[in-house]
């Protein structure tokens, strides 16, 4: 399983991925599911990969060959977070079928998704989501994040709380109890957690932070969230029949 | 979609279930997804049903109509809880096979699953989950608890919080708290909610009742927890990069 979260606060984009990958119960292992690019000041790109991993580890080597290659287009060269959503799409629908040929990309078992984040040259900070099928859909003012993964058990706290002008710092935390509340639930998600954060109008990664299993900020957000939530449930007024 | 929750606390049982069945976005409506039958002081068994309303309704008329009838094996006539669930599940699966004979039962687009949860004379109050199969688990001491539908958004604070020592009228406070956390995450699941308690021991249904859409204890709840996951969050320590 997997759980990542990218968020585009008015300040810049916060991505974040946990590293548990699995085939089975018996067939556990971490990997990094956080992929970037950037040429600071110009452009910072980031991916979230989420689905089978053959198909997205593969997606992002050809993204970077191809990068690195120069002959067509590729991340480093397109003018626009649209343009390099198009040619993740592309490229993701591209590996998809030459495994599966025969099923449609979404319904095929070695489907994936992409969390796409990122500014290039003099645009805004764009974050998408991209499907299987190659196209993808946008964030905005009213849906300012994308989960991707086990996304159900995380989503009550940043619906509640996530507001676009919230710092980096009050975003991160949110976003350490929303892995909490996972992690908790579904043992197919777990530390350590990968951040990455592109402030706006920088067009570089800035931070870059792995959350090992005993960090002790999470830690800390894990247990006094635990402590929090016991005594705001206990502060509520019990039922009376 | 549904929700529905089974308690089994050491001071007895506490089934609730939300109201919203639908059939596509565009055929929402109301139903009652709780039914009961009691002998007051000899039995109470009550079931959640949850899955295609056409098996679940059925399953219970038939179960309804066999125990009017007398002739056979019925909830009134059981005499171990374990003989109910055993009753619930055969019809359950009874049914399933009538209207998709060619389905595996879990697979039918006919499937459904029911929590069933009751006191039977001398015994202990005992509590199951019953799958579109016919087979069923029991809660234990480790599990106190089964839900069914729409799981997950409502699952961490009963995880962090429900304790089988609790007070009937803490761990109702506790799941109008679940509740509220799914309502607001997926459409598919609303108020009314209803509610039943079997004490343990009384052998009857003690409480009945009907939160409507402007229950004021169920509303106070909503909005204080609101407020206190959002204090409790700032109250939290931001991240320091």
């Amino acid at each position: 399983m997997t759980y990542c979260v990218g968020v585009k606060l008015k300040s810049g984009l916060i991505l974040m991925s946990d590293t548990r990958t699995n085939a089975g119960v018996d067939d556990i292992s971490q990997v990094r599911k956080i992929h970037s690019w950037d040429v600071p000041g110009e452009r910072a790109i980031v991916l979230l990969a989420a689905g089978n991993l053959a198909t997205t580890q593969i997606v992002v080597s050809l993204l970077d060959e191809r990068a690195r290659d120069g002959s067509g287009p590729s991340v480093l060269q397109a003018t626009s977070m649209f343009q390099v959503a198009t040619l993740v799409g592309d490229t993701l629908r591209e590996v998809i079928n030459r495994y599966s040929p025969l099923s449609a990309p979404g319904a095929s078992p070695f489907a994936a998704t992409f969390i796409l984040a990122g500014q290039v040259q003099d645009a805004e900070p764009r974050l998408f989501f991209v499907y299987p099928e190659g196209n993808f859909i946008e964030a905005g003012e009213d849906n300012p994040f994308f989960q991707s993964g086990e996304t159900k058990y995380g989503r009550p706290m940043l619906v509640r709380a996530l507001d676009t002008a919230m710092s980096f710092e009050a975003a991160i935390k949110l976003l350490c109890v929303s892995f909490d509340s996972t992690i908790r639930a579904n043992a197919g998600v777990d530390l350590p957690i990968d951040l990455i954060v592109v402030p706006s109008d920088e067009r570089r990664i800035s931070v870059q932070r792995r959350f090992e299993r005993d960090d002790a900020y999470f830690s800390k957000v894990s247990s006094e969230w635990s402590r929090a939530l016991n005594e705001a449930l206990a502060f509520l007024p019990d039922f009376r029949f």
